[in-house]
C-alpha cells in the first residue's frame, strides 16, 4: 500500500501524448489508483478543441493499458464560474488525496479548497504539447511520432487531422 | 416538384444582404420550400451581433418577398457544445432534405450526422459580407446599397446605425 | 389599415387544434400580420409534449394556409426564469402592438411590462384541448377530427400517436 | 470476436443494485466491451437521487470486478431537451455499436436516431429496484441483501442511509 | 466582540414574516454581523415563489432596521446541481463563521463541506410560515399581522396579493 | 426628499477604488438610497476578473461607510444575451428611478427599455482604473494608494495580489 490511495491527473487530451505518459510514469508510483479527469469535456469540433469527450475517452483508456493500475477515465464539463469548478470534479469523481495538474489555476483553486496538490514536471514541452501537435495536423507535417501508437490509430480511424484542417478558424462567421 | 423537397439555409444576417440573395437565387431552383435558420439568435447588442433574432426576422421576411417560395424562418440560439449543434437546429425546423451553408464547421458537423451539405458559392466576399456592412455603419459610411431596399427601412427604423456606433467596444468593461 | 398592425399570439400548440383556429379567426380581423410564438419551444418527447418544435412549426404553418394574413412562426424557449420571459419573448420575433394568450401567468407578466394583452375567449374548453387531445391519442381513440386536415397529416407522417404511447411515464427512472 | 463490439448500458445506479448485475450477465455475453452511462449525473443530496456521480462510479467499478470484461463508465449529465440528449450521450462516450436500456424514453430517442437499441428485460423488479432501495433506507430496513457487498460497503462508507434520512422531503422550503 | 464575527442565514423569504424575525432576535446575540441569503432568487411570478429576489431585497431590509445588526442581503439562485450550490453560496457572499438554517438539505450539504451549521428553531410553525401566508392571500383572507408592517407596506406597494391571485394555478399550459 | 428616490449604480469593482468614490460623491447628492449593482458576479479567479462576488461585497460595503447613505449591495450574474440584462438586473435589486454608469452599452440597453440612465464622468481614468491597478498588482509594484485603506485590507486579508499572479495567463490550457 502506498502513501497516498487515489490520485486525480487533469488534463484537455486534445490529443493524449506522450507528455502525458511521461508524467503519468511518476504518478503511479506515487499512489495506488489514478482517476484521470477529462477537461473542457463539452468542446469538440474546434482548432483547439478537435476531439469529443468520447473519443478522448477512448484515447485515455488505450494509453493506459501500458501501466498497471486500477484506473477511472471521468470526462469533465466547464462551469461558467471558477468557484464552483472544484465542487464540480469533486462531485464527479471517486473520492482522491491528491490533485496532479501542472496548471496553475487548478493547483490555486484546489489549494484553496484545502485540496493536496502536486504540480507536475513538465517533459520537454516543446515537443510534447497539445496545441504543438495540432498545429503539426493543421499544417499535413508528421505528429504520430508525438503520441503512443494506440492513440494515433484512434485519431486515424476518425480522420482527427481531416478533421482539424476542415473545422480550422471556420467558428466565427456562418 | 423539384428534385429535393425542403432545404435548410443557415446565416446570422447581421444584417442580410445582397450576397444572402444571390445564394437563395440559386437555392430557390432546386427545391420546393426554404427554411431559413437565423444564426446565434441570443446575441444581439454587440458591435458584431448588433440586431436581435426579431429583427433580423423581419429582415429576412421583407427580403423573401422577391422570391416565390414557401418560406420558414427560425431563430436558432447556440449550444455550449459544437456536438449539440445538429441535434438543436433539427428540432427546431420542420423536417428537411439539404442543408446550405458556406461554413466550414457548419458543414462538417452536418456531414458527420448524414445529413446531406451544400456548399454555397460567395458571391462578391468582398462587398456582400456582414462585418464589412457593420464596418461602414461603424464608421459612418454609405452601405445601404449592400442590402435590399426593404432590409435598410428595417435598419433605418431601429436606429441600427446608432446603435452600432453606441456599442461598439463597450461590452468589456463596466 | 387595421386599428393595431401586429399581434402576438402565444401557445404551445401540442398539438395544434380547432380551438386555436377558433382564436385566430377573431384575431386576423384585428390585425395586419401575425406572429404565433410556439412556447417550451425545447420540449419533446414527453407524454405532455410530444412533438418537438420544429414540428409544431409545421402543423401551424399547414393550418394558417387557410387564413389570409402574414404571419411569422417563430419557436420560443422557457427560460428558468420568469422576470425574463417578457424579454426573451420580444428578443425573439418582430415588433408587435399587442399580445393574445388566455394565459394568466403570459398576460400578467407582459402587462407589469406595460404591454398590451387581449385575454382570448375558451372555445368549447372540453372539446378543444392539447391535453384532452393527448389523452385520447394515448388511450388509442379517435382524435383527428379535433384538429385540420392538415395538421393531422402532418402527426401521422411522425407517427405521433405511438410517441407518445411509447413515452408516457417514462421520464422518471432509467 | 462477438457479434457487436461495444455496448452502452444507461442506468441511474441510485444506487447499483443485483437487478443491473442480471443485466451485465446477459450483456458481457454479447459484447467485447461495455460502456456504463450513470444517468443524471448532476444529481445528488436528493431523496430520489442520493448520491454523487462520482459515488456511482466507485458503486459501478467495484460491481464491474466480478465480470471480466472491458468497461468505461462515465458519467452523463441531463439535458433540459430530450432532442439533445442522444447527441450528448454520443459526444460523451466512445463509439458503440448497440444501446441497452429498459426505458421507453431512451429507446425511442435513440430509434429515432437509427441507433441499434434492445430492451432489458426486468428481473424480479419488486426485489431488485433503486426506487424500492430508498424505500428502505429510508425506513431504516435491511437492503444490503439486495445490491453486491462491495456496493454496501461504498455506500456505508459514506453513510448513505444516513444521508437519505436526513435530506428526505427538504429540498422544497428553506 | 462576540465569540463568532459573521454569520449567514439562508431563506426564501417568500414573504418575509414575524418567524424570521424571532429567529433574528436570537442570532443577533450570538454573533457581530448578519448575512442575509436570499434563496431560489431567480424564482417569481409563481403561487409559491410570487416576489422577485429585488422585492424580496426591500422586504429584508425594511425588516433589518429593527435590529441593531451590520447587514449584507444577497439573492442567491439555485444550482441545478446540489452539489455545487455549497461554493455558490460561498462564493456570493462574504466569508462568514457560521450558518443558521432549519433545511435539513441546507444542514447536510454545509455539514458535508465542513462548515459549522445551527439548526434554528421554529416559532409557531402553524401562524409563521410563508406557504401559510400564501395561502391567506390567495384566499384574499387576513395576513398583514404575521409580517412586520414595513413589509406589508412593501408587499402593498406591488399588489402582492393580487399578483398571487392572478398567476396562481398557471404555469403548466399556454 | 431629494428629487429621485433611489439611484442604481453598476460596476464590477475588480477591485473597487477611488475612482468609484469620486462618481458616488456626485451621487449621493441626487439620491436618497443607492443600490450598488456588481455586475458578473460569476467571475472570479481571473487575472481580469480575481475576485469573488462576496469579496467584492466586502469591499463596496467597507467603502460605502465613508458615505452617509442608505445603501443595497446587489451581486448580479451576467446573461448569455444582452437583450435580457436589464430584466435580470430589475428583477435582482430594489425598484430604482435612475441608473448610474460610464458603459456604453449599460447605456444603450437601459435606454431601449425606456429607463433614465445618466452617464457618469471619469475621474483620471489613467490612474483609477481596474485593470491598470490590477496590471500594478501583477507587476508587484504599488496600488494601495488608489484604493480606500479599508478596501485594501480587503484585498491583503485573501492575498489578493499573490492570487493575481498565480492565476495570470493560466485559463487556456492544463
Amino acid at each position: 500500500m502506498k502513501k497516498l490511495h487515489r490520485g486525480l491527473y487533469i488534463g484537455r487530451f486534445q490529443p493524449y501524448h506522450l507528455g502525458h505518459s511521461k508524467v503519468l510514469e511518476v504518478i503511479v508510483g506515487e499512489i495506488n489508483e489514478v482517476i484521470i479527469g477529462i477537461g473542457s469535456a463539452q468542446e469538440s469540433y474546434h482548432q483547439n478543441n478537435p476531439f469529443t469527450a468520447g473519443e478522448r475517452v477512448l484515447m485515455v483508456s488505450k494509453a493506459l493499458e501500458e501501466f498497471d493500475i486500477k484506473s477511472y477515465i471521468i470526462p469533465i464539463e466547464d462551469v461558467h464560474c471558477n468557484s464552483l469548478w472544484v465542487s464540480r470534479v469533486t462531485s464527479m469523481v471517486p473520492p482522491f488525496d491528491v490533485v496532479y495538474s501542472n496548471n496553475s489555476l487548478v493547483v490555486e483553486l484546489f489549494r484553496d479548497s484545502d485540496v493536496k496538490v502536486v504540480k507536475t514536471p513538465l517533459f520537454n514541452r516543446m515537443m510534447y504539447s497539445g496545441s504543438m501537435i495540432r498545429e503539426l495536423m493543421l499544417a499535413g507535417k508528421e505528429w504520430r511520432h508525438l503520441v503512443p501508437d494506440s492513440v494515433a490509430g484512434v485519431i486515424d480511424d476518425i480522420d482527427g487531422t481531416g478533421r482539424i484542417q476542415r473545422v480550422a478558424g471556420s467558428d466565427k462567421e456562418f
